[in-house]
């Protein structure tokens, strides 16, 4: 199947840190604004343009985003029952606020109008802005420059600015800005989700009040079921003498300057953006939380707002940047990934990442389990802060969690939603939504790597101990011991991470998995009773914790069955994978995939083919487990029955690859990766970032090529040069250190700078880098 | 499971022949209108009164069906994917025709206001009859006697017919009689099918016109999104001297009647009542094809339409009647199941047998498995003219299964729906419907032993091969010869009959039953071939069948894989049944059953518990191979895995039950199907006919207590008689002949009453009947 794309050409100019459109052409625009996208975990803003247009459908997609305001319907089944999801959860395209509209001599500025002399985008993954440089010919022959930088602020949660600049070159004339809000938005749901037959349909961010006091203007919205309240405002500075006139009605709020222009002066406008809702401020004070955010901005002006970008920028590519030297285009792909999954994820511990972060509609906004097997990995090694945030997300929905339990018959412990936003379950198909329980372990292990990566035994003792018992209390009441299995410790009705194979017996990751989130749970209450005996007992009281629970779950991680087939010496991805009917992927025509969107799901269910790597998955988390040659019996098995349908599947068949000697085979699938947004590999980046992929390309480089691993909190690398690379170097943060490793055809070498000396092992020998 | 309704009490009085309502009770009335339907296979009019009471949700439940006619909507899915069934079928609600209002001096009649003296009504069973007495004081202080007979005609398709006598007891004065046609009617589609999350919503029958001539007076409409015509239509005859007064509007038709009555004399209006639709008739005949229907109806008579009513079911008892000496409350049981049953199918074979025949919208009217497994050997042996047209109903719909089975990929054969109407699968929840793919084989058992119990073989040559053959070719393509299970020919991602085991590979019932197809497949073709060459080279030509054919079903069948556990001598109902937890049911409280009403469908998947007989229905199907011994030893296990939770699953173990010597355990199944709707041992007979107990308990009695059995062509009894029974008497149809059998403390007693002798097996004894 990956050979399908090694024919596709790079669609950017090759460029280190930058992605340029070099001309407007309207059939890429659509693609274009999700790879413009600007975030900062909060607030999200596709890349379209100022000038707010509505195109037609498949031409672009408007979209702002604040992260965690959405909106919950009724999900309608065609036959329900008991314990199904019953609200949908949908993130909501919030008010435009980035329109400035230009009128020159009572002729509006259009890219589909008059004559476009230049028309270039550039994202600055250094600077973090995108700016924008159009030179324009009315149709009655006025030429302007405009110029204009926008930047969703990485440093200010609530802040955007766009700096937006006129020059009329050949003319002496009136001009007109306009700047507005346009809260007359609209989700796009169901053209971006095609097997989701809900809406939210028409207008569901309902008008309440807006504000306009000089240079101030707001709007006040509510979403219609969740009743979130939402201001966007915006304050718009100019630095030339112009009537300000202020207008609104029940969906806009614009400011309006006109003025006579001179041939060849520039005038800036200035316009800082907001977003504040209330799950953040009371009602009340939603107005004055944005007049204060924008009087901040506006008083320390856009220069220093995008100062403190390039400076948080500047810190974060410090640790975080992959060089290849030889290859220009996977260095600016790498990047590019790293610079959208910064993008991300919320901080705040109310919100997380969903699968396509604030770039689009794409899954509803949904929070699955990319967030904390792809992408917190990521976080854990470069900006583990984030990485906290991200876990204390599930921290904070527990009861969520728990309450999904119970009605899952299951009395203790927690059941973490499959696609959610607020905590609650959203799956709407628990075949493939529900059923993935190994979500639970997913989460444990995703805790259990961030206190190893960073040492936070504090977060352990406050946070992930709870998380971590609870989702082991879960494994033991709806796992069973069962005697026709040799009274082995069995998980039945689940589905894997591969959606092809649905409600089977002991998924292999899954009994895996959970088996190492119990004894993850049975370490971190031994180390609390040990080291913080306070915390324990905290710990204990909160969640009436009884001293012979460990050794329940030790009865589990003991017995806990593993399917296994002596005579091949495969691990069945379940129970049943190898008594199903091979598909015949070889020869089933190209117009057949996306299996699922092409067949039945029974059709898909019932044969031994995988969408995404499953077990292949569990040889990387786990290698620990496995010889070196079970993993290249179980790979050369899982390759040739996987179709990798599922932009979460090559990175890991390179990492396991990799890990095995395939070097070639694991670049194969690299490059797959690692520019799939970019250079729109699946034609769909139009929807959003993949940001399970974005994270897996750089696991697949650290993982991967540098062969790390953290087992029993050892630091370890087995690193590997491919061929086509003259050397690559990245670093890591590690326990408060930040160590650099740089593989060249010389070897492996490590740099340590910053922190205390550390051990680690290269290729199996202990090496101490001071 | 089975002793929690030992202790319900008859609720009608024993009484033979009849049930009798001895006095209105508004708390009974909603069960009532479910006992006292009539219908025909057409028409089917729920046992709601003359006077066409709106009575509050809960009291009652209008209902006046035509098979056949029916609304569609869209299907909304939580998440949808390819292949999903997309339309809905609903059964709808059609004009109610049996209005008759009545005013004494000004004051309406109605139940629920003034005095009742006596207000009893009666089903003659023999009579095929609705009768109603009724003395009522009015508020003022007037008192008449009514008295009416209700009959849906069993010899003409399209008749039904009201006699209405009123008495004026102590006045003379002015009375009116209303007759009227309401077509303002609705669906409660979602109130009796709680997992249903759909429509059809408000009004989807709607008004085209109305004509109203004379003694004739039809409302025509029309389904919303079907449109299917319909004309309900009447014609009111009076025998006595009264202006006759037409008025209609948009939904009603009405003829008045006001006269002057005199103490003492009785007044009759006979209401002939038709309806006709677009299915049978051209849309611009109806008005024609109605008027045509009535008039013959008033010319004859209504005593003529009585008395061939009465003619037809002398017939039917003749053969049908089955006599429990020693239980009469079991008499009359059984006697009711009959008389429903006689009731349900349509005729035509362009409609079958909803799950509750034409006496409500539960299940939407659809038809299920039910029909064929559990209705059609009724009539087989009992009515085989109409268990051929049910059979005709599936060889009508052929084209929609084959439409079917290349939506599964499947590219010969054909795939019957498991739900419908129309012949295409309205299953909204594939797992507990589209992969219960064994009613392809269900439908290929139906068909073999109509032939087998009629001789038949025209029906074979014309219709049934290509069924067996269309269903044989489905199991070729669908099921796959697994390496890994010795190169058997398995069949993964089913449903079997247990719905709590679902999407399981090789359900062992299915395997079977797959396999029996496969085999009559092979036969029939071979029987064609030799016996009537033309019929099979026609066969040939029409479905392109190939010579070949039938050697590559033979190799499936002669590799079936049947699983099976040598320890433990159990067949397991599928691959994964015995890995399962055992669902501890002895210790789960009594709230927390229906058990898919009480825990999710995942909960109750992942565990060892069987809603419904499965593997022990295919030890009553396919008993010839299984020992004694073994049966025993299967049903022993299944007894403690089973909740019973479907009126399907008593019925055959107490088959089963019998056929090893566990009498008094058949008997005790037996007794919680022979009275199940009649003492609504389910609470829900309100909702309709639960026609496959009301086959299964025939079943019972004949396969059961008497032992038949049909394997190789050969009729073949072991009778037993009840301990609290003197003796029991049944008699079947066997290729033209009539046989009775009855079974005294003194043995069996077989006797030929019509038609050539016959060799039969008693207990293993060959005996000519003559």
């Amino acid at each position: 199947m990956i050979e399908n794309i090694k024919d596709i050409k790079p669609i950017y100019p090759t460029e280190p840190w930058k992605i340029t459109e070099p001309a407007f052409k309207p059939e890429n625009n659509y693609r274009n604004e999700t790879v413009f996208v600007l975030s900062n975990g909060y607030i999200g803003m596709r890349g379209t343009f100022e000038e707010g247009y509505k195109l037609p459908k498949g031409l672009g997609m408007e979209g702002s985003f604040v992260n965690g305001f959405y909106e919950s319907e009724t999900i309608r089944y065609g036959e329900t029952a008991y314990g199904f999801a019953d609200k949908t959860q949908t993130m909501l395209n919030v008010a435009n606020a980035k329109i400035i509209r230009l009128s020159v001599d009572g002729e509006e500025f259009s890219l589909f109008e008059g004559k476009l002399d230049e028309a270039k985008r550039v994202l600055d993954m250094k600077a973090g802005t995108l700016s924008r440089f159009v030179r324009w010919t009315s149709p009655k022959g006025k030429t302007v420059e405009i110029r204009s930088t926008r930047l969703v602020s990485l440093t200010n949660k609530y802040a955007a600015a766009i700096e937006y600049a006129v020059t009329p070159i050949d003319f002496d004339g009136e001009i007109v800005l306009i700047s507005l809000i346009d809260g007359d938005v609209e989700n796009n749901t169901k053209e971006n989700n095609s097997r989701i037959d809900y809406g939210p349909y028409g207008r569901v961010v309902l008008p309440v009040d807006r504000r306009c006091e000089g240079a101030f203007s707001a709007l006040r919205q509510k979403s219609k079921n969740t009743a979130i309240g939402i201001v966007t405002a915006m304050r718009n500075e100019i630095d030339f003498d112009a009537a300000r006139e202020n207008t609104d009605d029940e969906f806009t709020v614009s400011t309006r300057f006109a003025f006579k222009a001179r041939r060849g002066k520039t005038y800036t406008l200035t316009k800082y953006i907001t977003y504040v809702t209330t799950r953040d401020f009371p009602e009340e004070k939603l107005y004055d939380a944005a007049k204060t955010v924008l009087s901040d901005l506006s008083r320390e002006g856009f220069a220093a707002l995008a100062a403190a970008q390039k400076k948080y920028l500047d810190e974060f590519w410090e640790n975080a940047d992959i060089e290849i030297d030889g290859d220009d285009l996977l260095s600016q792909g790498l990047r590019w990934h790293e610079f959208a999954l910064l993008q991300s994820p919320g901080r705040d511990g109310k919100t997380s990442l969903g699968a396509k972060g604030l770039s689009g509609e794409g899954y509803e906004g949904h929070v699955f389990w990319d967030t904390e097997m792809y992408v917190t990995p990521f976080f854990n090694f470069e900006r583990p802060e984030i990485a906290k945030q991200i876990l204390m997300f599930r921290y904070n929905t527990l009861d969520q969690a728990r309450e999904r339990a119970r009605v899952l018959s299951v009395k203790r412990g927690c059941c973490f939603p499959w696609r959610t936003i607020n905590g609650r379950e959203a799956s709407a198909f628990f075949l493939a939504g529900t059923c993935q329980f190994h979500i639970n372990a997913d989460i444990a292990y995703a805790v259990h790597q961030y206190v190893t990566a960073t040492g936070d035994d504090g977060f352990l003792a406050d946070y992930g101990a709870e998380i971590l018992v609870e989702t082991a209390r879960f494994w033991v009441e709806f796992g069973e011991y069962i005697d026709y299995k040799g009274g082995k410790f069995c998980i039945n009705g689940v589905t894997g991470p591969d959606e092809f194979a649905v409600l089977v017996n002991n998924n292999c990751y899954t009994n895996m998995m959970a088996r190492e989130n119990m004894k993850y749970a049975v370490e971190a209450v031994a180390f609390l009773k040990e080291k913080m005996p306070d915390k324990y007992a905290a710990l204990a009281k909160k969640i009436d914790l009884a001293d012979e629970e460990p050794a329940e779950w030790q009865r589990a991680i003991d017995n806990t069955y593993i399917p296994y087939d002596e005579t091949r010496g495969i691990y069945p991805q379940d129970d049943s994978f190898l008594s199903k009917k091979r598909w015949d992927i070889e020869n089933t025509p190209f117009s057949e995939f996306p299996l699922l969107d092409k067949h039945h799901p029974i059709v898909v269910y019932r044969h031994q083919v995988s969408k995404q790597a499953d077990f292949v998955l569990a040889m990387f988390l786990l290698s620990r487990y496995f010889t070196r040659e079970e993993m290249k019996r179980n790979f050369d098995f899982y390759e040739t029955v996987s179709v990798h349908e599922s932009s979460l599947s090559a990175c890991i068949f390179s990492i396991v690859a990799d890990a095995i000697g395939y070097h070639d085979v694991a670049y194969k699938y690299f490059m797959t990766t690692s520019r799939l947004d970019l250079d729109d590999y699946h034609a769909n980046v139009n929807a959003g970032y993949h940001c399970a992929n974005m994270a897996g390309t750089w696991m697949s480089m650290v993982f991967g090529f540098g062969g790390m691993r953290l087992d029993d909190g050892e630091l370890s690398f087995a690193p590997v040069l491919p061929e086509k690379w003259n050397s690559y170097r990245f670093r890591l943060l590690w326990r408060g250190r930040l160590l650099e490793v740089k593989v060249d055809q010389t070897g492996a070498h490590y740099r340590l700078l910053r922190g205390d000396a550390l051990t680690i092992k290269s290729n199996g020998q202990e090496i101490t880098v001071e």
